[in-house]
């Protein structure tokens, strides 16, 4: 290292320094040339560094700005890129006192050609969710790791199963040939926590892929190889909170980096808190402000560098790993001038890019009040292209459940889906039926299948991208009630030695093969239709436990009919003149051509489905 | 009457009639000078009327246009007022071919000094809504009128009690007496139905009050004595339907006067068509141009001379009858761009009036979509100054009987209400705990007094202006499933011979008594305090059953604590600093000081009600 230094200070007219500094973390450790983010702060961690001084010599890069926060074992510099800058690597100094203290390296590469033109999922997807820990072990030999704080225990629900990122990447053409054109994996970033950590959610290292899922390059290569089949990687970025045990948390970059000084005080919850004219400010503060669980420190990103960290580290893990999409975990929760700006970068970078939120509200308006080009009384002016439709995932939960009446039963659908008016663009809304924080669908419905593929089928033709959540396609159920451990069971084939496999279908029941059937064939269909995609949507007033709409463009439709009676339902069809008259059908899933007469004989409990030509 | 005929003919110079036509009708049967609206349109029925032309001598009026139908026997004739035209009675004199064949008498009024300017009610107000049926009989001799179809039967719920103008002006001290400053007393206009007309919304002449109530000019006495009283009238107005023995239905204006050509065809009551971009517009249709009930044919107010007869018949109600303000019964029904031309035209006339319109749906967007300045994806363009507001009526009503958890009970409320953004104004919206529709609060709690009390407490203290349900206050209860009938209860003292009096006290239970002293010193309280008007609202997340806000000012407030624990709860301070610390309590309705610690003692199922300087 002395030995280094001393080239270096020689090349850069410095005499050798007295007291050498460990630089532990420069971060992001590179970047790429050409991209519109072309100043980056990078946060430096060693121990002392504020009171050095960053130099570099490196064609088309210059440091044009450097700040300290309150702890002396900080620096941020600003390196600015040409668009002419070299790729490649070099090393920046840090001198005090006229004498270099540390050197640390760091990159410019070039970008993939296309990059910055990239397209994000939209309605012509559909998505596969996964919890990495529980889907596959490709690579039962980083089950466990030396030094990690949890090792695996398959027996334990809320243990570490050994599931990775080898073990998606050999199930990619299952994934694909099920229909579905991107992946949503949930956060496969360290999560070296005590315990409980398989669900990923507690980051403590936003740079670095859990060596237990594999490494950063495992998931480059699984989201190329993804791509070469057609399916594109959604990545599960956190914004709101990072694991107790995030290398930050010992030594804190600045005394605001985390809220609440870094001591646990649990958020509200009350997610009205954001646009209610009403609210106490301290109870909005404490929504934004409060920790979900003491195990997860709340990000304060008020603090601008922060902020930027956040904003790069989502760039720099689009860009590394060629994503095609971001789902943002509690999107409300944090700070919401940061989302704006967070969301304005990312599509300032990459215009025709997709990101999703979570806020999970049965109101559409508190949901609404994020999305692109909402005009909001808050006065907030959001920039997420897409969020979680969970109105409509609990009006469809509801509407399967509840018996029919007049305001009962599909009617919760119906209406839901009336509000769309309060949405900038409910066509981008991801709809979902069940995910990983959620009872199964087939669980909700205590195991009725007829009632699960009436779901399904709401799911593959409604507007919007459809998302759907690994292992349901062979039922699995899970309890009724919220148990996430028991909930992200895992997957049937997953492991050496699994007596059923989803992935080959050997030992599946006959439930279990008509389920994956049903669901291959539904976003089958659904990849190859794009009037699913792209096609108006006109739906009816639910009449006698049956409900239709219509997915229409053109003079052509897809007509659903979703018929909730326990007992076959003949279906009058002078309603639907204007899609119908004239026009012929067929079964779209089975091709077989379909008499259309005055009415229509609905099998019970069952989702008719007909292209109209 | 051949007579008259000659003696106007000679003055306007036309030979006397062959064939005299009877003119039936002549609708509005006056105007005033001055009005904005000074282009009258009358509907003029006679008999073979179409083919004569109107003629009429008189300082300052003229006639602009004449206009026919596909009925012969109407005529519209716009006259112009001139700003400087006489008051005064003249005739209208209809000539074809060359001679008249009938006149008719018409008249200009002055206007009331102030007229345009008057101020209809807001949030400095409390309404006090009545069934005029079932108040008070201040004239038994009106209870049957010879040639209606329904006489008086007290003893069927269903039937006309006789309740009338006159008692409610026998009464008009007892309810300003009370605290209330305004009066909307359920429809008074003719409703000659062969049966169930008590209620009023099956009107048979929209410019006639009905006999069994009183005259025209009773209704007009009433206005100026309450007004003497500082009680301004709401008049209920009805724009979707009429009664079936309306006597248009008896020879239409036009064949599109009534939707679907006069037959009855049913509403689908889905009122979130109206702004569901996906609504099939067969439903959207059944919506708005079906019937309520096949006794309320459903007009349609695309006919432009229905449009300007039913506009010009609130002109004429208000400026006649000395109005402060409308309630304009099931709003979202009827046209929704004649809706929004028929409230223009109000405001264009009156700029300060108040009107307030029916849309009874949880669901805050389908209400605030009619709310002057609403900018609504629709492409609608309201000018309702108010709505009645169902959400938080709707969410009161389930706090109130929802056992409270983290996202129960009070919950319902706080939530409801924040979503206030969604309003243009939300301060203009008229609140409320019941009315003639639903069934009483007091009903829905089972008769808990206490629960009851902290729905008045809500009511009186919460943003918008309060709706009073009359008898509630001596504890009127009815049934707990609707049942119109009996929750429009006679009031106890309103029928010579009641063994209980309201109004006097005599014969009230001691519960009745505690009631209504609570509701008197509630809306008393009310009356006298501008922060309850126009204080900012301020609530706080409820916490263990209690749900605190204040109303806030300039430093000063009210606060409202509602405790709806079945004991005694000891309410901490500490988050309540910013609008208590250094300041002074008492008690709002004994005005004793209160002590204000860091814990505040709420008493059982009670509204702790404080004002704070």
């Amino acid at each position: 290292m002395r030995t280094i230094l001393c080239t270096l200070a020689l090349l850069l007219g410095f005499s050798a320094p007295v007291r050498a500094i460990d630089i532990e973390r420069v971060e992001p450790a590179n970047w790429w040339v050409g991209m519109q983010h072309n100043r980056v702060e990078l946060l430096v961690h060693g121990n002392g560094i504020a009171t050095s001084t960053p130099r570099l010599s490196h064609h088309g890069v210059a440091i044009v700005d450097v700040q300290k926060t309150d702890n002396p074992n900080y620096l941020f510099v600003t390196v600015e890129i040409a668009a002419d800058a070299t790729p490649g690597n070099f090393d920046i100094a840090f001198v005090d006192a006229g004498k270099i203290v540390a050197t640390h390296p760091w990159r410019l590469d070039a970008r993939e050609p296309g990059s910055a033109q990239r397209r994000g999922f939209d309605a012509h997807d559909a998505i596969y969710l996964i919890t990495p820990d529980r889907f596959a072990n490709g690579d039962p030999s980083n089950d466990s790791v030396p030094g990690m704080r949890e090792a695996a225990n398959r027996a334990s629900p809320n243990g570490r199963h050994g599931g990775d990122i080898a073990g998606i990447r050999k199930h990619l053409d299952y994934i694909a040939g099920m229909g579905f054109t991107q992946l949503w994996p949930t956060p496969f970033l360290e999560n070296d926590q005590p315990e409980y950590s398989y669900h990923g959610y507690a980051i403590t290292d936003l740079y670095k892929t859990d060596p237990r899922m594999g490494s950063n390059e495992d998931v480059r290569a699984l989201s190329r190889e993804a791509k070469s089949k057609g399916v594109g990687i959604v990545m599960d970025i956190v914004l709101n909170h990072i694991g107790s045990q995030h290398w930050w948390m010992r030594d804190l970059p600045a005394k605001d980096w985390i809220n609440h000084g870094g001591r646990f005080a649990p958020t509200n919850h009350r997610r009205t808190t954001v646009q209610d004219p009403h609210a106490a400010p301290a109870d909005r503060e404490a929504f934004t402000d409060g920790w979900f669980v003491d195990a997860m420190p709340d990000l304060n990103q008020r603090n601008p560098h922060l902020a930027r960290y956040l904003i790069q580290n989502t760039l720099w893990w689009i860009e590394y790993a060629g994503l095609s999409g971001i789902r943002e975990d509690t999107f409300g929760y944090a700070d919401a001038d940061f989302l704006s700006a967070w969301a304005k970068a990312v599509l300032t970078e990459y215009p025709n890019f997709a990101m999703v939120g979570e806020e999970w509200s049965i109101n559409p308006m508190v949901v609404a009040h994020w999305q692109r080009g909402k005009q909001n009384a808050s006065g907030h002016v959001p920039h997420m292209p897409s969020m979680m439709d969970f109105p409509i995932h609990i009006a469809l939960r509801t509407a399967l459940v509840q018996p029919e009446g007049w305001d009962t039963g599909w009617v919760n659908l119906y209406e839901m889906l009336a509000n769309d008016f309060v949405y900038p663009d409910p066509d981008a809304l991801v709809v979902f039926a069940e995910n990983h924080d959620t009872a199964r669908l087939f669980a909700h419905l205590d195991g009725d299948l007829a009632a699960w593929k009436l779901g399904m089928a709401y799911l593959a033709t409604v507007r919007g991208t459809p998302q759907f959540y690994y292992g349901s396609e062979v039922l699995l159920r899970g309890p009724k009630e919220r148990n996430d451990g028991q909930l992200r069971a895992d997957m049937p084939g997953g492991w050496a030695g699994d007596t059923a496999n989803a992935f080959t279908g050997n030992g599946l029941s006959a439930a279990q093969r008509d389920a994956q059937a049903y669901t291959r064939a539904l976003f089958d269909w659904r990849k190859r239709t794009p009037l699913l995609h792209t096609g108006k949507l006109t739906h009816f007033a639910p009449q006698d436990g049956v409900y239709v709409y219509f997915r229409h463009e053109g003079g052509r439709s897809v007509m659903v009919a979703l018929n909730k009676n326990a007992k076959p339902t003949s279906l009058a069809l002078d309603r639907f003149d204007a899609f119908l008259r004239g026009r012929t059908a067929r079964d779209a899933l089975s091709a077989k051509p379909v008499g259309m007469g005055r009415a229509l004989e609905l099998p019970a409990m069952s989702a008719t489905l007909l292209e109209i030509e």
